[in-house]
């Protein structure tokens, strides 16, 4: 399958003890049917699928259990605390995976993605929430994945509070406004990579389209997590591939060392040669 | 070869008589050695290159031509006018490269990528002489694949004179800068493909990395044109298979309709719940 | 008058024969009323404001005339040819408003404003009839300021052609998008101004807001030319004063030599401490 | 003096007690020498400067005095916690500028800019700690404004702690960039403003020139706070000037309700008529 051989063309990301072969890390909500689901997962090239805990989403309509859909020798199932609205709620949540994930003998039961969202009309992260949550998931034995804004100091405080990964959002959940301020992310990966550059930086939310992904890894990001993009496109299963391919694309650009950007090829910055300050 | 399988899935891009199964051309211009060359185009994917026609440009530093480094079975070529600049010099190229191309029995000898450019500076093209030059070209039987700025009355004027496509610049040459107008380029669609939807548009210039690649694609635009972005990047085969990817992933995301850009998920568009204008 | 205190803040601007204290120059189209436009007028600070020549824009549903509602003797008067679309309308056209203004004596009989659009729908110039028109005014001794794409070597062939100032758009005429490509615009100053610093490069369409015409300014454009953003905002006057203080502002943050932008204070380049590029 | 003339043409910002006439609060430090901060200062139009309290902030080399150098009849003193970084040592230095400030009679004593930053290096606002802070020195009967990132949820935390005022950064303390993600701005106004429209929002920090401080007024920030991109301009005193005109600019241009932006003018949205999706 192409799918494989194009991802082994690129290093395998390390999280914590696990070790994925893509580095495109894939939700499972908002599709129409499971079907569509899976097909979209499967051309998405992931081997990563994060899932949400609670009852409600892990049950479909007519009944059927979203993990009875997944061909979970296929996928590390991730499972994430979508919905939690504190500390206390997600602490809760993710133990409630890792029994279910234990029961299916899933070797996600050990790491969790932890969302401590602020509120339902934004679902941006509560930092403060998201901090204190860490600590008792850390110390609860759990390898954390911390979804959160792109500030960098919340970002160190997560990644020294004992975080497995920090993924920080280029833009709010379900926006598709791609990388909203690549300075935070590269300020990011400067305060997370230092003395430690094999830290896995993970850039959760926002990303729209194929070229926000590749934006997203050409900052140097270690992989992308995605799921509307993917799930509310037009055509799930064509975008599947579109994400899979633009996050093997970005990975590559930015190992390959681009050229600068310049005004013109013979100038030798953005702002060369432009008139010189002329005072009265 | 993945490759072939990965372009397979995208349709082919058609130019005039030609037909092709990769949407990206790739330059021959500027690579170290011949040998890295032919790799880079290889891993690339395309299957169209061009070439420059002067001969300071086709034989190297040891003497060797550069048709001779390249497997012509394998690549269509498009001879190219550039360092032309009038549009008498570009007239009397492209007619040399025909000549070139029949000697060798090869089918890019019934097109032409046209460049006339204003200065050796700053590499612009001149709208001016590359009108004329495409009216002389056409009435000579060419097929004539413009290379021009991103002004879309000038990218109108082309076509009217006969192109076969138009090729508007995403910044200047060898800038990588991307796209420095996606404005423009809309417009450049919108007039070129209005009651013509097959009407090939292909962005030719000023791609740095592969996100540029997949946010052209992502306009609506048939193909991208690049060299330098691949040529001079410090790894230049890790590029060019960036670049392969990053045609494919925006030419499918583009496909697949991607979802709209909001504020925030649940806001109706991007300026939503933004506090309403208050009037002192 | 406040106005007239601020202004002389900074140096006047200068194009062909005539002097102007303020750097803005305001359109007198698209208002709801005479009055509305007359107060618009007095609170930008300008003294020179631009004329739709063609007899349906002069005269309103009342049929007063445009001329008799301003104050010919506080503004320069700046004619220009909206609404023509070839070059052989638009010379024609100019020379009518000559023959207008030298009948009420006024100083604006002797230049004008040289718009010669491609269509109604997107209302972008055409270059190639532009440059055309150009040489035929000038040829007649108008000195002609042209409205034109931000192409720079369209700009080029302009003042090549007699231009006494080159007014490049930042986006399409009532667009609202501002300067959609700054590295044009400073492609334009580096060709317009070498060796000839003081050519006056006014930018003209586009502008939504008064950071757009600040903007503008530190590029180091010479002026600004607007009509849409003040006469269609919803409150015309106040919008009118933001955009006299915006010029001044942007001029002055022009002269003042800006501070650099980099990644954090400490950092001496935007992507200063930035990790490294990593290979596999 | 035009200053008064023309920032009464703003309403008087209000934050807690204190009631400003310009919405330009400036900063004091980095000046070369205390008369140029004067002349820059007077130059600004503002009536409300701020003040590191920490000792070697408020002597020079030459053993003189900041406060000695101020007209503190002219300007409203608002003391800040510059150079702290933990809330403890934020809440001592709040305490120590208001023993100083009582010892003045300045009515800055009544509130405090406060600054918990994370590092030396990138300045980059702690908001763990500055929320900590805010809660310690609320119950000490301060008025706080608050110095945080743009993280909204941050953001709404410090108004429930009781903040007099929000200032998230538009970019890094002194990095020039201007308002990176003004996403998360309009984010801000909407928690920060929902049933509360006069709660005063402040953009502090990353401002480099006139046209970033417009930008952020047409958000509908209530004010801006700046100090380097004065101090380390070329010309401070002309750069003091630009950012009075700029601000006064940028309410005007939010107040007055803007043209929307659209592809070109007749086109009804910005992709109005763009070649819609073709399915392969």
């Amino acid at each position: 399958m192409n799918a494989t051989i194009d991802t082994a063309s690129v290093e395998p990301l390390k999280v914590g003890s696990h070790s994925l072969n893509s580095r495109l890390i894939v939700g499972t909500g908002k599709y129409s049917t499971y079907e569509l689901m899976g097909e979209a997962l499967e051309r998405s090239g992931t081997d990563c699928i994060t899932v949400a805990v609670r009852r409600e989403r892990l049950i479909d309509a007519e009944g059927r259990n979203l993990l009875d859909a997944i061909d979970t020798s296929r996928y590390t199932l991730l499972p994430n605390t979508a919905g939690c609205f504190s500390a206390e709620d997600a602490v809760r949540v993710a133990r409630l995976g890792r029994e279910i994930l234990l029961g299916l003998e899933n070797p996600g039961a050990s790491w969790v993605k932890l969302e401590v969202l602020s509120d339902t009309r934004t679902l941006l992260p509560d930092p403060v929430e998201t901090v204190k949550a860490t600590e008792q998931l850390v110390a609860d034995g759990f390898e954390v994945l911390c979804y959160t804004s792109d500030d960098p100091v919340v970002a160190r405080r997560l990644k020294n509070a004992g975080a497995a990964s920090v993924m920080p959002a280029g833009s709010p959940i379900g926006s598709g406004q791609g990388i909203l301020n690549p300075n935070n992310i590269r300020i990011c990966l400067e305060y997370l990579k230092e003395n430690d550059p094999d830290y896995p930086v993970i850039v959760d939310a926002g990303v729209g389209a194929a070229s926000d992904v590749a934006a997203a890894m050409e900052l140097g990001v270690d992989g992308v997590l995605l799921n509307t993009a993917i799930a509310h496109a037009q055509d799930p299963v064509t975008m599947a591939d579109a994400m899979r391919h633009a996050c093997i694309a970005g990975r590559q650009s930015y190992l390959s060392g681009r050229i600068p950007k310049r005004l013109y090829a013979t100038a030798s910055s953005p702002t060369e040669g432009v008139i010189s300050l002329k005072k009265s």
